[in-house]
């Protein structure tokens, strides 16, 4: 596994974690951050894309991901990671638990500081539409 | 506006065009190409992708997008450009027309090809949850 691709699998281990300094520490620094989870808007700036994890963690009781698919790609600073997640999360309320799943895919954009690959653009996005990977 | 942010207008263009050669020239070559419709899962190489936009131009008799929040950024010969679009589309079989209206956010990176912008990755999402945007 590249350092990019190891970059790529700590943004999905601090989400399962449930570990938001692990998650800030991830994140670039800056203004130019932005951030879309699946089916929402997109967010700019750290400060709100950090609010945002914060609350999605809050919510999201237990989530596990298996990745698939997964491609990555350097130039210069910047290196481009897309991959398709299959998901496990308990759904609150529930007793059985670990009932809900789906799959998504993300675009994520890092940018090299110092040793580190740091992110600073995340696309997550639903499939909705299955017909397309038969 | 930049010949990066002309070539994102393009993408969209090509689209309410319903223009498939525009498109095809629009889009780098190769098997690295990939592109996420709204909530599609991910499709990979030129072929698959352009398959994808003649099936879609088909069956998208009207398409109109308006652009916000659009922010572009080059580094080396890639270029990143994220946007929100707000789309009128017309549904088949309807007498009134131009009924169905949503949002979409959208990240495409091109990569610089002699002195053009093509389009190597297009990740599109719909937005679900407006509650964000308030």
């Amino acid at each position: 596994m590249t350092d990019l691709e190891a970059a790529n699998e700590e943004f999905f281990a601090a989400f399962e974690g449930a570990d938001l300094d692990r998650m800030e520490a991830l994140w670039a620094d800056g203004p130019d951050v932005a951030c879309v989870h699946p089916g929402w808007a997109m967010l700019r700036g750290r400060e709100e894309v950090m609010r945002s994890w914060a609350l999605i963690m809050a919510n999201t009781p237990y989530i596990q991901f298996v990745l698939t698919d997964v491609r990555a790609e350097i130039f210069g600073d910047r290196g481009v990671v897309t991959c398709s997640e299959h998901i496990l999360t308990a759904e609150e309320g529930s007793d059985v638990g670990f009932v809900a799943g789906g799959s998504l895919v993300t675009t994520n954009v890092f940018v090299r500081v110092g040793d580190e690959w740091r992110l600073c653009l995340h696309h997550g996005s639903p499939v909705l539409n299955q017909i397309e990977e038969e």
